[in-house]
Formats: C-alpha cells, sequence, structure tokens
C-alpha cells in the first residue's frame, strides 16, 4: 500500500494546484483564498466519501500528510503559476491520474467498509469528482463535470471495472493499475478526440 | 409501512426525473451529468438529514433499491422528456407526492432517533425539500425555494401537523394520510391561486 | 462556560440576522427563506464542523436554545431592518463578535476531540466562516470570504495564538478573551485601513 499511499498525496497535491489555478482564474482569490479553495477541491471529494459513509475520524483529520501535500500544491501553484497556465498538458496530466488513483482508493475504502457494489463504485467516482465540483460551486460556475467531455464518466467505468476484478480476486496493486489505467486511458482520449456523451435531450 | 416503502420509492424516482429535467434545461447536460444531478436531487435530502443526526447508514447506502429507483425515474425522464416538459401539471403532482411523502418519513424518522420536536420538524423539511436546493446550487440558479410560492413553508406546517397528531397517540398510517393530504392541498391551493408569503422586506 | 455559552447563543443570533439581511438583499426571499437562510448561515459553520469530526448529536440538535437564538436573530432582522442596513458599523461588531467567538468555540471544541493541531485550527476557523459561505452559495454569490478584506485569516490566526496559549497551559476563559480579541482587532484594522492579502496572482 505504499505506493498508493504516495499516490494519494501526490493526487491531493495536484487537486489542490487546480483549485488554486481555478480560484485565481475565475474570482481574483487573495492568497487565502487560493488556498482555501485549493484545499476544499483537494479534501472535499475524500471528506464526502467518509461522512456519507459514516467512516470517522475522515482521512486528513486522521493523517496530517495530507495537509501538507495541500501545502505542497499550493507553493507548486505559485512557483510554477505561469508553467501550469500555458502548459495545460501537464497540469491535464497531474489531475487525470488523481482522479484515476482517488477512483480507485475510493472504492476500495468502500468495499473495505461493507458497501454494496453500485454504492462502492459512487463513493469512487464521488472521491475523485466531488472536491471538483465543490470548487464550481465555490466560484460560482456551473460544474465543469456535468457539461465537458468524458470525466466522471471514466472514474465511474473504472470503478465498475475495479470492482469487476476484485470480485475475481485479482489483488489491490494489479487492480489499481489496471484499473485506474483504464480510466487514465479514456480520459486521454475523450480530449484527443473531442468525445462527447450524447446530450440528454438535443436543443437545437 | 409497505405502503409508505412503495411510496418512498416512487418519490425518490419522481425527485430523479426533476434533477434530470432542470439539469438538461439549465446546463445543457448530458447523459451523465443527467444522472448525476437527478441522482443528487433524489437522495440528497434523505442524506442531509441521516448525516446531520448521524444515522448511519444513510438510507440509499442500506438499501439498494432506492438507487434502482433513481434509475427508473432517469429512464422515464428520458422517454416521457416531452410531455413532462409540455404537461408541467402532472410534473407537479408528483413533486407535490415527493415532497408530502418526505416530510411526514423525514419527521418520523428523525423522532424516532429521540430529536427534539422542532428540529425534527426541520429534519423533515430538510428531507423534502434540500435535494432541490442541492440540484439548484449544481445548476447555479438561486435555490426557487427561496422565490417561489409557498412550498417548503407547507412541508413545515405539514410536519408540525405530524408532529401534534403524534403526541395524540394517532397511528402513523393516518398520520402519514392526514398530514400528508395538509401538504399538498396547501401546495395545490398555493399554486392555484399564486399565494405567497409576504417578502421579508417590501423592494420598491 | 456561562460566559462563553452566552456568547455563543449571541453569535448565533447575530449571524442569524446576516444571512436573514443577505437573503432579502440579494434574493428577494420571503419570510420562510429569510428564515431558512439565516438559520443555515448561523448554524451552518458549527454543523460542518461536527459532521467532519463525527461529534453526535451536532450542537443544534444537542441545545434547542440555538433554534431559539436564531429565531430572535430572525425577530431582530426585521424590527431593526433598517438599522442593520444604514448602520454597517453596527452590524459589521456582531458580524465580528461572532467570528471571534465562533474560531475559539470550535477550536476547542475539535481539540477537546483529539483533532491535532493545524486540523483544530481549519475547524476553528470552519465554524466562523462556513455558515456565511454556505449562505453565499445559497444566494448564488462568490463567497466574499474568497474576495474581501482579511476575514478567515483573521479567523486562522487567532486559532494558531489560541492553541499557542492553550499549549502553554493558559485556561480557557483568559485564552478566549486574548485570541478572542486579536481576531476583533485584526478585523478592525483590515476595515478601518482597507488591509488586503496580496492577490494569490496579479491580474493587470
Amino acid at each position: 500500500m505504499q505506493v498508493q499511499y504516495w499516490f494519494e498525496l501526490f493526487g491531493t497535491a495536484f487537486f489542490a494546484v487546480s483549485g488554486a489555478l481555478s480560484a485565481t482564474e475565475k474570482a481574483r482569490a487573495d492568497w487565502f483564498g487560493a488556498t482555501f479553495i485549493g484545499y476544499i477541491t483537494a479534501i472535499g471529494g475524500g471528506s464526502l466519501r467518509d461522512v456519507l459513509l459514516g467512516n470517522y475520524p475522515i482521512a486528513w483529520i486522521k493523517d496530517v500528510n495530507m495537509i501538507y501535500a495541500v501545502f505542497a500544491g499550493i507553493v507548486m501553484a505559485k512557483v510554477f503559476y505561469s508553467y501550469f497556465i500555458k502548459l495545460k498538458k501537464t497540469f491535464f496530466l497531474f489531475d487525470t491520474l488523481g482522479i484515476a488513483l482517488f477512483t480507485v482508493v475510493g472504492t476500495a475504502k468502500a468495499i473495505s467498509l461493507g458497501v454494496g457494489n453500485i454504492n462502492a463504485a459512487i463513493m469512487g467516482m464521488f472521491t475523485a469528482v466531488f472536491g471538483g465540483v465543490i470548487r464550481d460551486m465555490l466560484t460560482n460556475e456551473i460544474p465543469v463535470i456535468f457539461q465537458k467531455e468524458i470525466y466522471a464518466t471514466a472514474c465511474f467505468a473504472g470503478a465498475l471495472l475495479y470492482l469487476t476484478l476484485h470480485s475475481y480476486g485479482v489483488n489491490f496493486d494489479y487492480n489499481l493499475a489496471i484499473s485506474g489505467s483504464i480510466i487514465i486511458i479514456i480520459r486521454v482520449l475523450a480530449v484527443r478526440y473531442d468525445w462527447q456523451l450524447p446530450q440528454f435531450k438535443k436543443h437545437e
């Protein structure tokens, strides 16, 4: 689980970067606001999962390293600001790594708490995407996940794959590698080829 | 409680319809977004109640049928889309049945957990209206319940009536019928005759 | 703790005032909407803290006086509406007393539940500012704390001071007086001299 743990901290840091950038671009936040929104983006999804499951103490209260990871992300966002804004691809890479890992970790935690399969997949997806949803609500945007290329859908698909492999006894490390990779591949292809889910109802 | 349970599933399904329609009309959601917002509209109020009361496992994690009810609602929203949009009255009917039942069920659950009367009424109202509040926040609207005809107020009144009858020993089924009907009647009259609560402060 | 308790009720009432005014000015709320938003502004921060810490029953469910304090605030908001709108300074005073007290009380509660120092300071700040954040989200504003003069920052500084003095064994009453005063002083000076934190990134 060592590798998973480090990835989780990395994911946390990069979600913090994403929140800080968003707060700055959309709400002209000061240092504090950027930190606050970065922090909520990073820990929002996992907090929601733990609160919904009654899994106390919740992740970042149990492990102060997650707070340090957030602060590391804020510092990175400041230092590499121009790079992150220009090199959208760099940023995209880390965001994608983040959601891939958060999905698998969140799904695995839900399973270990005895949650059924569908709900576990929902929890995995929540872990990955809800930090961003809260970020968008705080900066008064319609959450991008409802409008953009395949995003939460990739997480949900990855979570279902994880659960399938898990039911066949595939061990955690391999499962993380496979299911996480699928999420990354779907995301990359979706952005590369501008995949879209069909609109729920066509607008003329 | 059999009847209550079926009504609860129906209420869940129709709130899911409401969320899916709203996501489509206001945020041009794709299939996934419509499902996601429909889902949150349906389970948001009950989740908030259970989390505030520390009542674990929360309703839809304990009972996977609630998830199926949500999916049934999404499918209905797609199939009957034009009907639902045109026949606002059909939709209004089910929404009203939904809040009436959710209010009574939510209040009863709070009472059974030992919550005091005022807070139980608040919990009943939260169960009924907060799914819609979160739906409106996600689609970046000012929640309608703060601006529209009597809505949450009808729920709160019904919850208080339920508590009064409960204190006189009226059994659950009768109480559900009476208190639920009052909510429906207030709602129907409010919309029919355009009842409004007075503005908190007049705007010239 | 008698004094603290009364202050907490006062803080609750004045946050309710703030919510009711905001709902009226920004969302043209009716009586119910003003009460609802006032209520959520007053109990939102403490509820979030208790839910994140798994500290059940949460504050306002345990103690119905907090509900009465909210209603007192709503009545005050109605009766003194014109005063509150005109005399922004009066309102500012009570808001500042509120955040000072809520920060210290929230931090102390977190510590007593065994939470580590950084997280306890975050919880204290959440208690003070998150009611306002939810209020702004409900009325569809970008939360002011991300854009305004030093606000949450003052709470965080006060929480850190509280923790420092606490670690030196300063008793609660003195600590409340000192840390609370620091928050008030920072807030007053920040508004008086228009202190701002630097933008995270300069916008030309």
